[in-house]
């Protein structure tokens, strides 16, 4: 089965999205117990390399191709910039958003050198960053039209030849918005979801947890489906991240979400498709800490605890090196006849 | 500073091993101090890296370089055999051993798919496969002779050129080993220490504890320090790990150690010197639920958690991904100022 043949996947219109999230393509179950199979007849205790184990599973699954491949990887850092900024909810000023995608173009980032070594094809798409959304905590964060074109914007970047996406953010501000996404989506209490974002001291945290708390009151009444989520607490990139979703899925190809931003914008597409994360790995466990909660919500086990928080795909990166890792030992390692090793005594 | 003219370290007596134990280097505070200051310079929120930080502060100290490396990486396998397995206390036979070392050398065990990922130069080191240790359940595992020879042997291993190194082991039966030598090291219940290992059903689990908590009640009075422990209750592969990571030290070269019967290697060395492995990393945190016991009696993270359980280094070798990731971020990265890239507003 291939999917290149697939035509490119239009998110130019509300209708459009929804046919994209009511008709989710699934893994290969075939593929599936193939790999389970194979995993089981390698040189090593049933189970033992764990979550390196689960991944080859998974990769075989939606790749739908034998041996799974990591050859072509695409990692795509979304830029974009929040009006919410005018609240006071960042240590860090808007322009730093434009001032990093030149630090990306000109290689001296954490993502450039992440990305040379896990040998992935960096690619860095700012949304409109002299048009900040509008303030959500005043008026919807986007327009209909402005979110129909951030979401194409995110599908157009993903072509059907790719083994793998890594997906990732850069915006000032967009902490809030992540915070306001997955409150508004998974309710509790605002405080679970607001974090320190790229470093704010005790007393802006609380005044950050204020905003997104009636931010998202005053536009509950309006959220009834992913569309209206995006569109009243979202932001560009994060629509972005979004549409990059919905069109892996579309060709099969298997995604990994960074941190706690990425993973809210992605969240999003659960509120109408529960299953629309299927093909997502969460890269790691961001030291924000909603990213826990959305998590467990989405019944999700990052792939790595390393206390980062920083987006911008690095854990995404750094994932990849355990799924290399994971495709390494599946494609390579010796059967048990092969080597000509004794099987275990006891069943296991 | 360069450590590439210290001469070798013996480890042929008693007394030089005592000596090596009591004259542990130190990492370089300059180092330490200056790859802090780098860190908290570069263009990303201060910390933000996590466990990605910790670890290039960690490498620069202990190699006394700047810029750290990780050019020259040594993996080495120890293999070991057991006269404990007499006890029933394996899913596998004996033979399974010397079987997989001839695996390894063949290229289809995990820990080569792994080393050929990760840069690292394989090294499997088998120490007298047809003569098992004592069964240290009616006997010392080792004479002393023996035990200086396994130590000499692991500690020759290593040499001076060497940017790092892993530490890893293969050998049927030698969890009850390393949770015989975890318990009379550490205390508590013998239950916390001992473990499925390759794959034992629930009525040998029970057999194996009964095994290790008998065993080492009998030679508890014996063992007044690391070199007793070790005679008594270890193996000829967990001596020379542990020979190893004293020659590491020696030479200022960082290790990542393997699992949980790797890290009990290396603890026997702390109850002489409780500082003697803070040149030492943990790899990750297995399944056998001693390893978790193990990091908090060490008081040491570990730097993965991917539920692996195998041995023979391949919690090592993932682990060198994310040292390369580290090391990657640290050397390359570029500062505010060399990116012209705005700090916080808020001092953090």
């Amino acid at each position: 089965m291939t999917h290149t043949d697939l035509p490119p996947l239009s998110l130019s219109s509300r209708d459009n999205f929804f046919q994209a999230l009511t008709n989710l393509p699934i893994p290969d179950q075939g593929r599936i117990n193939a790999a389970r199979d194979r995993q089981n007849n390698l040189t090593k205790p049933q189970g033992s390399l764990g979550k390196l184990e689960e991944l080859s599973i998974f990769m075989a699954g939606w790749q739908s191709q034998q041996p799974p491949s990591l050859d072509k990887v695409s990692c795509i850092v979304f830029a974009g910039n929040h009006g919410i900024t005018a609240q006071g909810v960042s240590a860090y000023p808007s322009e730093v958003t434009q001032q990093m995608v030149q630090n990306f173009e000109q290689g001296g980032a954490t993502i450039n050198q992440l990305c040379n070594l896990a040998q992935a094809e960096l690619k860095v798409i700012a949304l409109d960053l002299n048009k900040p959304t509008g303030d959500f905590s005043q008026e919807a964060a986007m327009t209909e039209t402005d979110l129909c074109l951030a979401l194409q914007t995110g599908a157009d970047a993903i072509f059907p030849h790719m083994d793998c996406v890594l997906l990732g953010e850069m915006g000032i501000g967009n902490s809030s918005s992540a915070a306001a996404l997955s409150y508004a989506l998974f309710g509790g209490d605002a405080d679970q979801w607001v974090g320190q974002g790229t470093g704010l001291d005790t007393e802006k945290l609380a005044h950050k947890t204020q905003v997104v708390a009636q931010a998202v009151q005053r536009h509950q009444q309006n959220i009834q489906d992913s569309f209206d989520l995006l569109r009243c607490l979202g932001g560009r990139e994060l629509a972005a991240i979004a549409g990059a979703v919905l069109a892996a899925r579309h060709y099969h190809i298997p995604v990994l979400l960074d941190g706690f931003i990425s993973t809210a914008a992605a969240a999003t597409l659960v509120k109408t498709a529960p299953d629309a994360l299927d093909h997502c790995q969460l890269s790691h466990l961001s030291v924000e800490p909603g990213h826990l909660h959305l998590a467990k919500a989405l019944d999700k086990e990052p792939i790595l605890h390393l206390n980062m928080r920083l987006g911008e795909a690095s854990g995404a990166a750094v994932a990849l090196l355990i799924l290399r890792a994971s495709l390494a030992t599946y494609n390579g390692m010796a059967s048990f006849e092969e080597a000509q090793v004794s099987r275990a005594e006891t069943s296991s």
